[in-house]
């Protein structure tokens, strides 16, 4: 059974409330529930709602037209080209196909220059996201294990070590690769309010967006599909940002969000998404939820000695550490609908 | 069912045209059938013309004699060991346990330097490549996935970075071990011959062979068994030849055939060898293709920090990604009898 | 079938020894032998002489008493966790769910400053650990596939790499982040005293102690209950440290074991522990623990460029290769109950 396929209930019910009509409508649709999906939700509202916060950081700061229209084209070009490479439709139809597309038209723009071959690669990447997802649910499915952002972190930093070979792809944002070296201990604490300015930057990170009004309209988003989603979401940036105070991360690094975005995604994922919610679910959720602290800064350290950033791999490898401990029967992939 | 299961009816098919007779006989065809699956072709006469381009560019220049030595002695190693090991003996019979030895024979001297002790630990290694080849084919068997020339990728990179450790192996030849740093804007376009001139080096280079007249007898001996496989590997030379012209690679290596070779390989491997011919084939085989330029300079980028080179890596990552993607019945690994 | 189940026969043999009693003995029965798999010994007695050799390493030197704590912490807290966690309880009770967090609780205090932040740190991952081994477990069992000590190591690469990016874990004894290069040609042959020191420290070094007696005591611990298994990693070590020392490897690090302790534990795991004993394994054992040393080398120059010591991944990725060449059939994984 494809991950597509057991997921087909969610998707068939999800398909039920609005049954059809226009082709084009129906893509739309689809694609907006792609963006949904970058954090969990089968929902256009939820979808349209993160392209409004994308657009915000390109308005107010934080984040660049190109990152936000390039998170568009990316969600547009991986959903379109999934009808014909024979994509499972359920799981196309619940915008599974789309939120690779997103988070690698957004990765792309944010470390590469603003260029018409960066546009030509993007654009390419975002058909190749597709394939690489199909692959990923392949390899995967035998344990029923979700490809989670895989395809997009696999593609994004194939993209970007290979600009450090091609004249014609601009290397602009990404930190010079450097061999590990010890941490500096850094700083005075912080107050309360640096603490949730963090955080909610820390949920707008995951979108490559610097910007805590765009990190609530993304939790506002959340809530109006899943209350547990949103506010697991919420407790794991919390989580992310505490457990980077305690242990010595950058303070800066800490402030602008990127030691929460993992963990962001992290804690929905193992405690209302993948899981069934329980007591003993959210122990587990805690646990995955503060490991991913430690793989972030793993990840940190190996991607940098590559010259490319960790992207939401330390979500990835903890998640999957996490579910593929369990049995097969233990993982469900359609609480998000009934949430 | 093992990949060699899945072979058996070409096997069969092979077997039948030789029906046997002396087994030193049959021994070499075996071995000669492995220097010519290196580039899919179950046939001793592509594998006898494959060793004279090889021989050709020790003789006129572009390898060295130590190289095609070592490809003759890393196949027969090879080959040999897959009896007692066990192997499949109709995936034996077509030469599948041979390639990856010749590919490490040839690799290892191009970048060791030739002394007594390279040579045991070349042929120790050719011997522990149908190992990993055997490991490789049951780890991916379940999906109908061939194993490529992974196994000789591995267990060569695993023998230079050790030569790093090892004074007993001297390096000779590959680039020294460097952090990514941005890529320079090269030089001026190249004329047509001088294009023409890069895709015949490009496949030559599979071979680590850096001579247009070796490529030109490389795709004769292709041309002999299968005009599809020739027509798209000399399609797939030019393509990355092409694409990384277009996206600003470096000119010195792209007429050297460096960032050609895997490409070469990718093109038939999608286009005929493992999916059926069709034009929807076709152009899935050309975004691998156009896929696997990009690959090529990832991989770059990544073996050049640990000091090693890229092999035929970035051909098995966007092979694998580009068939696991299909149903498993869209793979067969039988149509390069019937081509 | 998973892997514990695989190993259900030799557990129920082995609980029927203990036949149970008082739950806080059977838990330290438990941890000792989790302290015995270390070197695959089901055995609360060799798991007491292993903590006595670390001790005694800790007291004579060669080690430190965090080290040897460490170990035993480890060991305690990776056992615990894999009761909630719902581990299979003939797995648990043969003490496969303790050797990891064992090593892992020895190697952290090697290589982070004594704090209490690491041992926080410590006795998080030492949870963390049984998670993944539930993980590593479930991904291999399709295979019949022993996940071996990769779990140790996976976290506590994590752990290490990690301490460069928190400055509240002080690296203490990891060498620095450096690029691979040429290897230096190194001294004069050593005597045959000096060969066996060289060799019995290589067996105290699989568990970070660096003294000859606790090697000894680690060898008599395997005696007494496996004779084969304590032969064939006598043998490993010489093995290792002769290949690496006529193939030119730094001769203070061969002095010190670290060339010889992943071959410690190759050779009694593929002669004696997962396949049957008989002459063609016993060349099989050989060819595997031979190649041991050039992934010995190999991933030390990998590691040492990410800024990680090797640990066992080298036995980890020849014994895998080893195996999964095999037949499923062919693997064995209760043998180590009869010997």
């Amino acid at each position: 059974m494809s991950a597509g396929e057991a997921l087909r209930d969610g998707g068939a019910r999800g398909a039920a409330r609005k049954p059809g009509g226009n082709p084009a409508l129906r893509y739309i649709d689809t694609v907006l529930r792609g963006c949904g999906q970058v954090i969990f939700m089968n929902s256009p509202a939820t979808g349209l709602l993160n392209l409004v916060a994308m657009f915000w950081g390109a308005f107010a700061g934080g984040t660049t037209l190109a990152v936000a229209s390039g998170s568009l084209v990316g969600a547009l070009v991986s959903t379109a080209v999934a009808y014909p490479l024979g994509a499972d439709r359920d799981a196309l139809r619940m915008g599974l196909f789309g939120f690779n597309g997103m988070l690698l038209g957004a990765g792309i723009p944010t470390f590469l220059a603003n260029t018409p071959v960066m546009w030509t690669v993007l654009i390419f990447a975002a058909a190749v996201v597709t394939v690489v997802t199909l692959a990923t649910d392949n390899l995967l499915s035998y344990r029923r294990t979700p490809g989670l952002t895989f395809p997009y972190v696999l593609t994004t930093w194939l993209v970007l070590l290979a600009a450090y070979r091609l004249a014609g792809l601009q290397i602009a944002g990404t930190p010079p690769a450097m061999l590990a070296s010890p941490a500096q201990s850094t700083g005075a604490p912080i107050g309360i309010f640096a603490f949730l300015h963090a955080s909610l930057v820390s949920v707008s990170q995951v979108y490559f967006v610097d910007n805590a009004i765009s990190g609530a309209i993304f939790l506002v988003a959340l809530v109006i599909h899943s209350r547990w989603c949103a506010g697991l979401a919420a407790i794991g940036a919390m989580t992310g940002v505490a457990g980077a105070l305690l242990i010595g991360a950058d303070r800066t690094m800490i402030l602008h969000g990127l030691w929460g975005y993992s963990a962001v995604l992290t804690a929905p994922a193992i405690g209302c998404i993948f899981m069934k919610p329980s007591p003993r679910t959210l122990i587990y959720c805690a646990a995955a939820t503060l490991f991913t602290v430690i793989v972030q800064a793993a990840v940190s350290t190996l991607a940098q000695s590559a010259g490319v950033p960790p992207l939401t791999f330390p979500f990835v490898l903890a998640t999957w550490i996490f579910l593929v401990a369990r049995r097969p029967s233990d993982i469900d992939v359609t609480y998000v609908s009934d949430l």
